[in-house]
């Protein structure tokens, strides 16, 4: 959209976790998750552990410091320049050790992502400190996406939809092909749009296997007359795109006019409902209740969608009696299907943002019931 | 190696689980790690939760049931039809509170898997039952692959070796040529010898990058007379392949001779210690003696190598003062580097089975210094 680079603002983001951290009365919190990290300095190594102190600019020196290990000791001085960083084998242990030599006080940890088994070496470390378990902290900050996260969600969307539409171009969908096959295609087509990687095992479901929710590619080969699910994504700057579109290989029969019309209405329901303020659960039964009115409740298996960005799946979910309020500036999907067990099924997704004029749509492939000839 | 086709023996496994159990006194185990569970059962979801029950033959029923979700209902019917399934949402407290209902008694969970969140979730069932931590006593049995997961490595492996040489016979590795687009084209190729997905981000790292043991790769150009690292893996049936290979392009300089004729010696060295019996810090230890001998003992960074298998990374770590003793049929890498900053740096790796009569190699890609024109 914005032909203007913005920056990711870690500053920021330490600077809105600080506040939670004043507000649970925690002097500073371990970040373990590294997702987490990655949000909050830039940081992309397989081993990091960040301490964010709670410190008030008036009376301390900020002790902010980022651990990693050997392997990373120049990765980590390019990627977080504007923090200390501590380099130790041990990277959890001495990082809490230092906590304790800092006197931290009261110490929050990823309760929701350190092991037990973690828990109890920080906690035999001795170092005088409170462990205050505080899950979740940085999640809640990551539902809420700034300009730059929106701008690498939509750059992502942009890769699964140009890769989809080369694949169609193509004629790589079509009755002869096997699944793995098409899937390969697919991931390799949204590479060479600008993807780094697949956000999830690319699903490509045909036929009797369209009717399973999370079906794995296999050698099963697309036939004429076949309903065929696509499920994929692409990830630009760690982000992750999610779309599902489904196709019919030739002429649609009857109940496949039918089924897909139905999860086309639902999702355009679903949609709609995405606004500031809405609670989740209601989002989820206003696109559930279409498909309720029309008898097949039951074979809408899972629910709506969930909250995307540096995970695939993240806060907040979308599902029936979810009681999570959308604030603008949440990216969601917004897929509903309906499977018939043994015969075939539908399912239509898209990234959206929930904005206060109605939903920013990230995903653009037509949402028309497809015919590959 | 092998024509003949074998099958995993997943009862056979859980059988060995089960003694593990009775000497540990547990009368079940809650698994919720998803490798440990496709270990053991075949299952290959994306959410499940395995009950392993210790029962006596003589008498009891055997309550092993694994847990899963509405959207799995096919697929673990399909992949686990040799054990009861439960189909629940909030699946690992169903479970519990199965085991709480079959009065279980002590409930071993994986506590170095389990997080201080869900740990307490457990806990609040009010179910009657002791939980009792229990780490890592599925990785124990893992540690020691059988016929079937060496033939799946063996795969793997061979996946990756014909990948790399597919590169190098259409010549993608040479000057010009970015990182990314050797990574790609790399990736693509273990694709079409069998590979289902990349076993960790491919490392492609060129010039002064090779100095940086996890280097991601970039948009750096290839140059002459540059190292070129290249560490990858192809995954076969779950199971994960790693090799290294250091080339230089064009005609090496002296300094560039001298290193990787070290690296080679010592990684020589690293797979002869590699014997039933040994601990692994003595296999450290051999590998690093040659590279300490040559003066360059602080720039070998990281660790030897490390157990390989469901994981990219497993038990044993490979590793200085390592206490572990390998056993034959434990799968590991053995991976030796000197990394000079700023200039370039050689590594070394490939994936070995533990034997009695000596190792058997799984990457067969030659390992003299290989000069791309």
């Amino acid at each position: 959209m914005s032909a203007v680079e913005v920056a990711p603002d870690y500053a920021g983001r330490r600077g809105a976790l600080r506040s939670l951290l004043v507000e649970n009365e925690i002097d500073g919190l371990l970040v373990t998750d590294l997702v987490n990290i990655r949000y909050l300095t830039g940081f992309t190594g397989s081993n990091a552990v960040l301490l964010v102190h709670a410190w008030d600019s008036r009376n301390a020196e900020d002790r902010t410091v980022i651990g990693t290990d050997g392997r990373y000791r120049s990765q980590v001085a390019e990627q977080v320049p504007d923090l200390r960083s501590e380099i130790a084998r041990a990277t959890a242990l001495r990082i809490v050790a230092l906590a304790g030599e800092w006197q931290f006080g009261r110490l929050g940890y990823e309760s929701h992502v350190v092991t037990v088994v973690e828990h109890r070496l920080y906690a035999e470390q001795r170092t005088g400190l409170e462990l205050v378990a505080a899950p979740g902290l940085v999640e809640q900050l990551r539902m809420v996406k700034d300009a730059y996260e929106v701008e690498q969600l939509r750059r992502a969307c942009k890769a699964g939809d140009a890769g989809l539409a080369a694949l169609l171009e193509r004629g790589a969908l079509r009755p002869g092909r096997t699944e793995r096959e098409v899937a390969r295609d697919l991931e390799w087509a949204m590479f060479e749009h600008g993807s780094e990687a697949v956000s999830f095992e690319t699903i490509v479901a045909t036929g009797a296997n369209s009717a399973i929710p999370h079906h794995r590619p296999t050698g099963a080969v697309l036939a004429a007359g076949d309903f065929v699910k696509l499920d994929f994504g692409a990830v630009v700057g760690g982000y992750h795109s999610d779309m599902t579109r489904t196709f019919v290989l030739g002429p649609p029969r009857e109940w496949q006019r039918e089924v897909y019309a139905l999860v086309q209405e639902s999702q355009r329901a679903g949609c709609k409902a995405l606004r500031p303020g809405a609670k989740t659960g209601d989002v989820d039964a206003a696109a559930r209740a279409v498909i309720e009115a029309a008898g097949h409740g039951s074979l809408f298996v899972h629910s709506l969608g969930h909250g995307v960005g540096l995970r695939i799946h993240e806060a907040p979910g979308v599902a029936k009696n979810g009681t999570g309020t959308l604030l603008p500036g949440v990216a969601v999907t917004v897929e509903p299907g309906v499977y018939f067990p043994g015969r075939g099924g539908v399912r239509i997704e898209d990234t959206l943002v929930v904005r206060e004029g109605g939903p920013e749509l990230l995903t653009h492939t037509g949402k028309d019931l497809t015919v590959v000839e």
